[in-house]
């Protein structure tokens, strides 16, 4: 990875003195509550940008001290572990693209309350046509059914926000589209069409890949636009820890 | 559509003071030129603001006055015409999606180059799921014959991004889907992939509906991620275009 450091304001800074860690997965309060045993060299400046759904910490020694700044990483990736996507200020779905590629995998989609973000974000990177393969925005349940083979009956037994849903999705979108990897989402992106037993914030993600066939549900907060972003964050993150 | 005014510190204002236009399909260039003939009472002001790739136009008089304001908006309309697309602080993709419901229609999408994002624009809006069936992202030529059975023989002969694929990727679309209207996006993203024939911004658009099936080359400047927002924006405006 090509490690830039810049200070607060911008500057680039020898990065013999500064380091980057982007997070996701933990809240602001979560990562400072992983950073207490931290121990810091006099003059240190520590730095949390919470730009959600990412987290940016920056930590800048007072002087250039490799020794130093390779002690404070391995601190840190001690402390925050697998939440740390990059050591550089890099994105989730740039990443995600180069685990895509270095592993020789193919990439498709089923998308509902995502509606097409996951795929905005994979296809934002340049030269993903070669690890991603397209997708379904299945925004209606015929949709579920015409493009994924999601079966009417699962659809009616257990609705479209569920585990079997979105395990039919994510097989669906692999079987039919020969990736190696199908990821899919199904949700509640509010602020309609929440219900006690699934309210708005309601998610399921599910990948097939050769090693597994899962689905985990999530809760999300906040407004519809918010909702979209965690859960398209959660799935790529997902999908970076598949290819780990 | 609710008219909110606000002057540019974001307070609210008299509603027959001030208004509102959002314009697309036009760069300030262009705005300013056709503005040129405007008749302004004296203490007006007017502001345009850019903001890739919608531009919009304020006006404010120095005092509330009903008919004056009606007759600046008169002439705003004459000089701007349907390069108008809302007379209030509202998104393309939320009157596109008035449209729609008003003429109950129902959308489905297909999207090379856009990858997705037309789709995420489109389920930004909440509600969006009683026009919007879905869509495909045909990312690679195999999703375009899968998905939407563009035919082999065109993308061979004419390649992926022509008139004749936006036409079957539109036509694919809507035939499968039975939406009343399918919405094809093809084009070159860049940085690579780009030819002399076929550079860097060329986006072929189609549009299948009851009424017409046609395409359209558009050649935009500038990076990847301006290309995808300006070939997205050209498609939501022809389809308001095709729904006024």
């Amino acid at each position: 990875l090509n490690q830039t450091i810049a200070d607060s304001a911008g500057a680039v800074v020898d990065s013999s003195a500064a380091c980057v860690f982007k997070i996701c997965g933990l809240n602001g309060t979560e990562l400072a509550q992983r950073l207490v045993p931290l121990v810091l060299v006099e003059g240190t400046r520590l730095s949390v940008l919470d730009n959600f759904p990412d987290l940016t910490l920056r930590l800048e020694l007072p002087a250039p001290d490799k020794e130093s700044l390779e002690r404070l990483r391995d601190q840190v990736r001690a402390l925050v572990g697998s939440y740390i996507y990059a050591e550089a200020d890099r994105t989730l779905e740039e990443i995600v693209g180069a685990l895509l590629l270095k592993k020789k995998h193919t990439l498709a989609l089923a998308e509902s309350c995502t509606g097409g973000y996951i795929s905005h974000r994979i296809t934002r990177i340049s030269g993903s046509s070669v690890y991603y393969y397209g997708g379904v925005v299945s925004y209606s349940n015929d949709a579920k059914v015409l493009f994924l083979g999601v079966k009417r009956e699962t659809l009616e037994r257990h609705g479209a926000v569920s585990r079997e849903t979105a395990l039919e999705m994510a097989k669906g979108i692999r079987e039919r589209t020969g990736a190696t990897i199908g990821l899919s989402v199904t949700g509640v992106a509010g602020p309609g069409g929440g219900s006690t037993e699934k309210p708005v914030g309601t998610v399921w993600i599910s990948t097939d890949s050769p090693i597994d066939h899962e689905a985990r549900r999530f809760a999300f907060d906040g407004e519809r636009e918010r909702i979209i972003s965690a859960a398209s964050q959660a799935a790529l993150d997902w999908l970076r820890r598949c290819l780990l």
